[in-house]
């Protein structure tokens, strides 16, 4: 944990913030402060800042906070993820979060298995948390939205647009051959929408509608990789490009 | 599993192999295989090539193999990396296997607890098979070589230019803000090393050492990532600045 996030019920003034739960034990027991001493502090969706110890009582920590005047921007890369199974989605929410993205936009597919969306693992109390886990591993405060479609072609054709407006629309495709760099291109862009399919990838169909709505299919070599791994190693690509840009 | 990895011993013929194991499973009950069915085979550390099913029997599979002529290049990246705990290097083998990695250095750094050299998870009984399931899971024959250093300045100082000669070295730190691409530059190279260090990173002395001994600093941006996923990110890049390059 490398910042500690706040939310609207942990204070108990204007800037004290007193913590009972697993944030106060990490601090109490891993990082293992003393009064007087500062923490990185945000609050979500909101700004960073440094929060001072002011008490450790039997477990609970009370923090005086003091947070900056900016608020971090979303971070400019958003997802559209044909649902893995829920063993490999509860491990992704985290990560997500952690490698930056604004939204996590879940979609069906021909080789989705309808039971995955009816796994708890979609309810906004199983993935909040975990969210907000990779936050606070990351550094940011800024909690991804998330929303769930269980018609790929209504999502692609009727609502796509609205989720994410102008801005690269890239869907990770095995016989692709273009990078990802020379995709974004060189010029900065304000959004990147990146698509992966399910293990197995998308169908024909569903690549051409993809394709039909500005999707450039772009390759990550020859290597078949995990779903979960494919996430992580295409998310850190197209954040390294777009700095670059 | 895209890829079924024969060793030696499943031949029963020049050409002919008999699986009983998890393969023969994986072949029956996942992907269904019926005879005359082409599967993709590979020699560990050997050739590509196919498998046609030939026959089907109570959980045994027979192939009736034909491999290419040339074998699969060794990926051209190397990985550096302060071991992690247990835990998460068990589950990092068969995601580096099948990210492409040449070789796998693990090495001590005042950050890693010294009990971590004495799991099991460092045994080769251990990683071989979640390495060889990496391989099968990227289609790649490569089996990465593995080595373990208890002492750092002892592999920096006179151990790493005999496991790693020619090429660029790289070592991921936070403050440093060159992304990969530009260290690696546009001109074709060899071979990459790069270097991840522990939770916590490295401390001045390690990153000094480093440093002095060609390691030149590459930032992932302004996220701190679990060590898991930055081993992801960074391998990611790098094949991908590689290829562009």
């Amino acid at each position: 944990m490398n910042l500690v996030l706040l939310g609207d019920r942990d204070f108990i003034g204007p800037n004290h913030a007193t913590l009972t739960d697993e944030r106060a034990a990490h601090l109490l027991n891993v990082l293992k402060v003393t009064p007087g001493q500062p923490v990185r502090v945000g609050l979500l969706d909101g700004a960073l800042g440094v929060g001072t110890v002011e008490s450790l009582d039997e477990g609970r920590v009370t923090l005086q906070c003091e947070f900056e005047a900016d608020i971090p921007a979303r971070p400019r890369v958003d997802l559209l993820l044909a649902l893995p199974r829920p063993k490999v989605m509860r491990r992704l929410w985290a990560q997500l979060a952690a490698l930056g993205v604004g939204q996590i936009i879940l979609t069906n597919a021909e080789r989705v298995e309808r039971q995955y969306f009816d796994t708890h693992v979609l309810a906004e109390s199983c993935y909040r948390p975990l969210l907000i886990e990779g936050l606070q591993q990351a550094g940011d405060t800024r909690l991804p939205s998330v929303s769930t479609h269980r018609q790929f072609k209504v999502l692609v054709e009727d609502h796509l647009d609205t989720l994410f407006g102008d801005g690269v629309r890239l869907v990770a495709d095995h016989r692709a051959t273009a990078p990802v760099a020379s995709a974004i291109g060189q010029s900065p862009v304000a959004r990147v929408l990146v698509a992966i399919g399910p293990e197995g990838g998308w169908n024909a169909y569903e690549l051409g509608l993809l394709q039909a709505h500005g999707f450039q299919t772009v390759g990550l070599g020859p290597r078949t990789l995990r779903v979960d791994t494919a996430c992580t190693a295409l998310l850190a690509i197209v954040h390294a490009a777009m700095s670059e840009a």
